[in-house]
């Protein structure tokens, strides 16, 4: 078997399974008929960042789109498991979460991340790991009040009693996205508006198509 | 915007977006039309594991399949910049690819991981993260003499000068797997018939459709 390194030109013209391989982005892209894409949602707990990335990736599933959610359930559980909410295992947990998001653009994936991710440091980390334009951060704006009403998983009462630490809102802090390219009130419109939004947005800038 | 968590039953028929949101990993294949897998490749440095799962992601590609390369290029300047090449790091290295192995496999990919992977325990962590029938070892079997004849990066030269620490198959060892599923002759097979040969075997196994 050839031992060509993959960024070396081969020579053989028979050698047709070798230049197959060169599959890059515009080359899924083509073939999926359309662009990838990072859809960063961000926002306190309860903002409803899961909820609106799994709506949005179930519309844009029924259009064909190749895309896939990232969230609290298949990371922390898995790829970040070794890591607690410490501001340094924060940092190191959006670090992979934002390394991953490359991988899934570079397959030629929407890929829909749904993380607090307080600290707008680590977001504009993984921001600057991708092309402008690749990174579409989507703030999840619902008032604190309003997330601690709603307190979905009973975490807002945990913390006020103390029983977490490090609670974004309560006694960690939430840096909100100065300019992100979408601001969806996730606090007062219904799941269908704001899915809507998302979607709008989307077509406008031409993501929806190759 | 409705604060229902993703695993509760959502009672509103009109909640179209919501129910859209349910793309679990069957839907994808139905839509894809074939299944996801990972293919795990293993073997020495020099053994051809990257050129050989390029190459097959070619022609998984050129048949219209949804697939992607995890390799050194891409994970170890990325998401494992962090970790070097202590049993320690390895292990950690190995632990993460399974991990984000696992999500390529939910989101529908089939997945191709070209790794040293020296270690049987390693391996087959990786392969406990997945249902029996997703993981795939493919062993990249050349002699040592062959790997270092080709020395493809000039590692073989520098570990034997003791420039590279805990390198494989000359400071560290590789444990061959036992019972991978295929074992490819990648030390004296031309690129094209192993190529044919990991083909076969996913055809074999029904992989190729849904």
């Amino acid at each position: 078997m050839s031992a060509t390194p993959p960024t070396t030109t081969v020579g053989q013209s028979t050698n047709i399974a070798w230049h197959a391989a060169s599959v890059d982005r515009p080359t899924r892209a083509q073939q999926r008929g359309h662009r990838s894409a990072i859809l960063w949602f961000t926002g306190l707990s309860g903002a409803g960042k899961s909820t609106l990335a799994n709506a949005v990736n179930g519309a844009l599933f029924e259009r064909g789109l190749a895309c896939y959610v990232l969230d609290g359930d298949n990371i922390r559980h898995g790829l970040c498991k070794d890591l607690g909410f410490s501001d340094a295992d924060r940092e190191e947990n959006i670090r992979r979460i934002g390394e991953v998001s490359k991988l899934f653009l570079d397959a030629g994936i929407v890929v829909l991340t749904a993380f607090v991710s307080p600290f707008k440091a680590d977001r504009d980390k993984a921001r600057a790991l991708v092309e402008a334009g690749d990174f579409i951060e989507i703030h999840c704006a619902a008032d604190l009040d309003v997330c601690e009403e709603r307190d979905t998983k009973g975490l807002y009462a945990k913390a006020r009693a103390g029983a977490i630490k490090d609670f974004t809102g309560i006694s960690s802090p939430y840096e909100a996205p100065e300019n992100p390219e979408l601001k969806v009130d996730t606090g007062s419109q219904s799941l269908e508006a704001c899915v809507a939004q998302v979607i709008g947005h989307l077509e406008g800038k031409g993501l929806m198509a190759a």
